[in-house]
């Protein structure tokens, strides 16, 4: 097909540059149906999403956009990281030597599981990369605080906001598709000669064999779900927690800054108390050594007593100041 | 009509200056009805509501105001933006030039999506304007912390705070709606020969095809609620991860500044240390300034013992200070 | 009846100065009820409520306490706020002339709902008068950050901390209500010749007609309790968006101060490192001052040339600091 | 029963010091479900908790342990507060003069009751006596900021933390008790012969009598129940809006003290200023005061046009560096 | 069987050293089922999970990592903490002496307790080493502020906040865990004879009894889990409330220094004001000890005026100076 961007010797995965691509392809999907996988739009469907239609899953997983059909995948934007790492999963599962037995699930599911596999992957590289990192900082900083490592602090924190949202929004995207029996039916009844009756939400397929692979397979999908959940909310939680300690370390070294500011003024204001009293003395002995005749230059120990009451009088002071501080408990 | 403020050439939108206009013609809505989408009480009705009667749907979404009925749409207040954007994005959809083979949908379906869609393409517009320049300030931020700089870190903040807050009241609108499909099927029924079963919910229709049909419709509506919650979601989530990181980078700001106040504290103790060390030597020089005798006049070296006692001293007690304080861990 | 503290003309309202003035006649309500609504134990019953009992309902919100009952609403307290808006609110209604047409609702449902409205209309009045004033804080503040300002934004702050917190309870409680059908329909069958049937809920009347009326009014009061509900939903998220506003505000005026002290720091410690180089060359002049003779008194320059020391020493010593602190970052 | 450690004349109350005392006498109950009520595993059953069993109600409700049996209740730890006011609420109700008319109750139904009673009745003591303080507090603080006011806050925000949490985990019990409707009807068929049948959670009785008295006692219990809940919530609600109101004010406190802080700084920096020029000047007339020969000791009006130059350029320096400052707005 | 790393003498108990010694004994487990408690990616799977397959229960607590089967355990790294602790509180269940009458237990079952119970106690035992500490902490601390304080309290806040974490973690599995009947019917009849139906969740034995046996150990599960969960919350909840207690004592703190250390700088300002009025006094004494003429050196009272000039002048600038800024409230 040359309305495709490409296609590899698989010609099971097609790529696309963008939405264009799928010129009147549209697969029998609505055009609002490919815009929240457009990945030129990716301000305003920026939740990852997994949306069920009647032949086809619209995946958007963060950088990863994609529609599984039955028999091919079409990925968008296939040069960004997400598009390559859903490549790199899937090709191998689609290899039968790799099978070893396990059961033989639909392409569409493995496509699915592939890429839900590589995103939460991506998020545990990442977690993997920062844990280390954080518990390091946690360690050195109550007694290291030099303006380098509170950057690292603060990097680290933004990168953990960031991922903690990114693993929470996964994590309530799973959450919502696991509570809607409906949807994973959807799936299953996917290229199956099944309905699903209206009322109580029954499998009504025109083989009985089928209906019990639709079963065995819902199952086996909700399983696969709720172990990604887990894996998922293992990474949300872990993040969270290392935000959390991160901004309680913040908070203590705030309060640990704030206490060793106030020592340093209290000790700056012993010497200004100190200083002041110099000060005074100083004047007074600039007051005698001013040009001017006061009649006591010729007396006997005038120099003395007079140097003898500035620095006494200098002492007095301060110690009369350092006690009224002290009753006061500013010092 | 004149009973209306103006009328376009597409007789399908009617303009209202404000409610008094709609005068007799209360169209089966009660007055409590009507004042909740009246653009003069937007204090108690800042919530946005879709609120579905018998024969109307009141859309009250922030600045539009409007009540979409089977044939006609009354706008109130068509000179603010939001009911400008809401015609802008009406009128080419009433063209049925534009239609190219997409499913026909009532009028009045037309109407709630396009003020779902105004409303939504507000939002984003907001967030894409924001989002840049947020981030460029996070980028900016840890090594220019100008008053300018964080001026604009608030004024961001504030807009975020308001944009999260009206996206997310968009979301729980749109979810509350959701999970009501008895309200989703009042809306189907409108215009057709159906009812409501009280019990079950179901639908009950006099010719078996408007069942049908009207069925049809409640899966596009869901659909379509379905894609506005998730672009609402996205714009929602994505503000909210934007505030979260300004929040972030503000607190790491307060410790960097803590902590540099800190260091500039030191060197001034270091600086007042050695200040009051010089003073006290100045008062020493300045005793012996005075114009009195101390009988050291004429003794040779008197003067070179005396300057060399004052520089000594004053050294020997700022080094002693400074490693006192050192101990203490206070410098 | 005497044993009411006061009757209006209209004998449908009671008066009763506090909950003993109902003596004996209990109306078949438990010490427990009643107690839920005695106005002196306002702090064990803060919390807005509305309780069904087989014969009166029970109005507890704020500082209107009331029981309406089918005939007759008893209002204790009647001297403050909420009793007298209430009584100003209700007693139009009463009046047929005013009816103009709409359904008329029974009395007891007509209290009900003067009850509510005199509570959202206070909520919405404080909204109102508190709303302009923050507004106007948040523009002027950036820029004026007197003492004043700062207290104002603090009493705004105080207000809608309580105004959220009220619209929040009222909210919970129309909340908690309108999930209840079983409430409302307790409320429907009041005086009426109906029972709830056991298992489903469902109305059972000994007339058919009486039953379908019922049923009438049970959805007009749901819809007149979510027009309510919207109206408290508004009222709460408008002052929870103002307060966070107010709560960013102020947690960028703590950081822009911050930035403002360590500016003001910044140029002290300039000028003490300028000041302590001019304290150690006036330690210089004033050892030269001395009365000691240091046999350089006749030398020729030595005036000029210990100048040119001092003032030379001094800007070297400063630019060296200057220098030393600014590649430390200090300065 | 010689196994307990003290019996009053009313021998349906039975006191025991600890749980070793219980014995043999397990009364059919498990180990586990005794260690929840254990006071001296305080720590780990911290929570209230009221559990379900087949012949006895066990109660945790802070500091009052007790099983409640159909003839008898089982008191642990009685010397400790909440068994004090236990008792002391529970005795009156067991005499039958106080009934007047009254629904008489099992005396099982009656222990629970005063348990419940004791324990709000507790909570809202203590919110009774913080409430002023707090408030007072309020009205006070933003002017008079003293450390012994702060204090205050500080020691009212620590219990208010606890009370709020308190209250809120005993609503929490409640709110999962009236939730479940099964453990409600446990406690009504306690004593009868009556049995839940497994399906619809219906009561089957021997005697339909006991069936319609189990059913009101039902009733009565739940109605019983939501007042202690919305007492419960009051108090909660209540202390939650004064802790928020305590936190505002203390984060506009410290808003406040910044912004003084600056004001401080400021006129420092101003000072420091002053004192830089005066610095200078003093450092000319000490140079000039250096007993060095300067030849220009016998110059007519060097002196005053030195002081005048010390002088002027004090000032003209004062006012470059203040101006300087004030278009950088650092003052 | 020597594909396992070690057998006590209890067989029943088998120690795997990490999870590649399960060989190809998968025991009819998926890869993915086995890396959920892969005890090498505790990043992926830190999050507490017990997950109930058909043959075998999967235990993820912490550092404990096992496979509970219906006749042996698998214990994964059992030389870690959760490892040890776990077969320390198993081994004697497995004893019949210790039975002392109470219900026998399946294995399985008495595994799984042992597990919840070491994990409960190592949480219970962390609490109670570090809630006496906080609560010393928080006595001492407003009066006490020293660095030693501050980092304990900072170091109790960290712990709090990951025993926290911890124990929520593990409360919301067994919250999952119980509103999830199905999963623990699952467990109910594994090892029996026994399925559940389709729609109605229901058991279908064979045997009758065994279908009575097993709705026994339904009961007898989910209170055995309710007990895990109640000890769980008043972990969590004791945490919580230390945490909250800690963090509002460091806003205490936080504002108790700020106000702190404005009193010191008011006390600075203070000193700076008569530094300032000394210094302008020490300026004019030495423009009079200038060297140079001012032919008021022989004036009679020259020297008495200009002292007194001197003083009365400092001490009048100092007034006027301290009374501005009093005005100002800035002292």
């Amino acid at each position: 097909a040359d309305d495709v961007d490409g296609v590899r010797e698989d010609t099971k995965l097609n790529f696309l540059r963008n939405v264009k691509c799928l010129g009147k392809l549209s697969y029998g999907l609505r055009p609002r149906d490919i815009r929240s996988v457009d990945p030129s739009l990716f301000l305003t469907n920026s939740m990852p999403s997994l949306v069920v239609r009647e032949h086809a899953i619209l995946l958007n997983l963060g950088s990863l956009r994609a529609i599984a059909m039955q028999e091919r995948v079409l990925i968008f934007d296939y040069n960004r990281k997400g598009g390559k790492a859903f490549i790199d999963t899937l090709l191998p599962r689609l290899n039968p030597k790799n099978m070893n037995g396990g059961p033989c699930m639909p392409f569409m599911i493995e496509a699915v599981e592939a890429a839900l596999l590589s995103r939460v992957q991506r998020l545990e590289q990442r977690l993997m990369y920062i844990e280390p990192r954080v518990q390091a900082l946690l360690e050195v900083l109550p007694n290291r605080l030099t303006a380098d490592i509170l950057e690292q602090l603060r990097i680290s924190k933004q990168t953990l906001v960031e991922l903690s949202s990114r693993a929470g929004a996964l994590r309530q995207m799973l959450l919502d598709l696991l509570e809607d029996p409906h949807e994973i039916r959807r799936i299953c009844i996917m290229g199956r000669n099944c309905r699903l009756s209206k009322g109580n939400e029954d499998l009504e397929c025109s083989v009985p064999l089928e209906k019990q692979i639709a079963e065995e397979e819902e199952e086996e999908i909700e399983m696969l779900l709720e172990n990604y959940l887990q894996r998922c909310e293992s990474c949300h939680g872990q993040s969270e927690r290392l935000l959390d300690s991160a901004k309680e370390m913040e908070d203590s070294i705030a309060v640990n800054l704030s206490s060793r500011r106030l020592e340093v003024s209290r000790v700056e204001l012993l010497l200004q108390v100190g200083t002041f009293c110099v000060a005074v003395g100083a004047l007074v002995a600039g007051i005698f050594g001013m040009n001017l005749r006061s009649y006591l230059e010729e007396h006997v120990f005038a120099f003395w007593l007079t140097t003898a009451g500035i620095i006494v009088g200098a002492v007095v002071a301060f110690f009369l100041m350092y006690s009224y501080l002290r009753t006061r408990k500013i010092l």
